[in-house]
């Protein structure tokens, strides 16, 4: 299978499976938490993080079935941040995936609800996952729970929100994007990894290529979110900069900003060429987060 | 150890096991999370969940060692519910354990974290509690995810906020109460009889109970809401009825409410008496949690 027919195929089936664990009969009395969770997972995401569990595990000979739950659960706490991120306490975002954000279309309340629902709900589904034995569960649960949280995607957001409208240094930004962004994506590499029984040393390695790649995905997106126009990205731009955030190009402006996301897209592939085995599909996703209009 | 000493050591040991967990050098840019989180967990709660789950190992020899984690997760995940539920876009609570709710003494955005990173943290701890196997962590992690999940508490609340100005059958009510607060009390009781490694039909006995008892304890929440004074109670009374909520009250009247209660409690005491073995602790936890005035 070449890497664009692996990707059709594997968002075929994430988006499939994510169906699936979203469907709930509407007789049952708070159904409405299951279609507004379905309405924020729809598509269209790019689908980076469940892609990339799916492209690690591929790298060492794991079945798509055995790394598809996990690969789910990781895109449900992507969308919860997504939700709680755009609510009005937060960031206030109106649109989201080229659609309205979840809290335009249903209360505030019932999105606060729903977020806190795929967070528990990715948990659950990760704990029933077929295929893997109880120590490959619990590795999963502790990834997922520390890059998710304080020390990883929560406490990016914390610094973030703290440090609206304050200047801030390249090393505090660094840990920001590191911990909003990069963390998840570290943790897609480390899923893979858990799955497939990988060698500490190639954990560690995908753990750092994860975490180059990831800031320099966000590097992109302040770039875009700078560059870029609504109807192309699918969410307000120059929203970053209206609420006086700092960003990569506000600390250091368009140019060096994308030559810095150049520079960690090779320091992460320089991680990728010391696995035990050739990564094409991981790189091939890692370019695509660099290099990208949207 | 009698009962009135096992409860009070029990008692300082999770709340000194909470402020460990919650310990962040405050050099650590995010270390507001830590101390919000410490201000919301601090007493004078019941730590009734935790306990639960402490007199439910304890019936069946489980040192308190290997109960405490698990227990503090439990009370973790309470704590975040109780945080989201008192935000302006929800109930709207200023007061909350005799002191000003979270949100009330940090930006609205710091509180919604503050739950996010709590829920997550009690995956987090579960995942490494010491002296428990993966099965037992596994098994943990699914039972805490589906009872605070869409089929648990998130479920209650939404039904709560759904039903908010409407008239509601008992049916539907006892379905609320059963998602919004028995479920994490059957959750407490099941955490013990997992980390007991109990037998199958003591599990199921324990569970009934917990949803009885838990019911039981909401019918008295009800009550109070309305019999009670807010000094008493260290929160609003009459909130639920100002803000046009199903209760039991409203429903059933104040003293068939206490006579449901009562009933509930018994049915609770039946299943505990088909245990293996006697259950002293669990059985004066659920007398307290009938028989009280706050």
């Amino acid at each position: 299978m070449d890497t664009q027919t692996f990707f059709s195929h594997s968002r075929k089936q994430i988006e499939e499976k994510l169906n699936d664990l979203l469907f709930c009969p509407s007789q049952i009395p708070f159904s409405d938490l299951f279609t507004s969770a379905s309405y924020s997972l729809a598509g269209p995401g790019k689908r980076l993080r469940p892609l990339l569990v799916l492209a690690t595990g591929a790298t060492y000979g794991v079945s798509l079935d055995k790394a598809l739950i996990p690969a789910c659960a990781l895109e449900m706490i992507h969308t919860y941040s997504l939700i709680h991120d755009d609510l009005p306490c937060m960031d206030d975002d109106d649109l989201r995936r080229g659609k309205p954000t979840l809290h335009k279309i249903v209360p505030q309340w019932q999105a606060l609800l729903t977020g806190d629902f795929l967070l528990t709900y990715a948990f659950e589904i990760l704990s029933t996952a077929p295929q893997l034995n109880a120590e490959q569960k619990v590795a999963l649960v502790h990834s997922l729970s520390t890059h998710a949280g304080a020390h990883g995607m929560i406490g990016g957001q914390m610094i973030d929100l703290m440090c609206e409208g304050e200047t801030i240094d390249w090393e505090l930004l660094e840990k920001m994007h590191q911990g909003k962004t990069a963390s998840l994506i570290a943790a897609a590499l480390q899923f893979g990894a858990i799955i497939a029984e990988a060698s500490p040393t190639d954990v560690a390695l995908l753990k750092q290529a994860g975490y180059a790649a990831g800031v320099a995905f966000q590097l992109i997106d302040d770039v875009l979110d700078y560059t870029s126009t609504e109807q192309e990205l699918g969410k307000p731009i120059g929203s970053d900069h209206k609420k006086s955030k700092a960003t990569a190009v506000t600390l250091l402006g368009v140019d060096s900003a994308k030559q810095k996301a150049v520079d960690l897209l090779e320091a992460a592939d320089t991680h990728l060429k010391s696995l035990s085995r050739p990564s094409p599909l991981i790189r091939a996703l890692f370019d695509q987060m660099v290099n990208r209009r949207k």
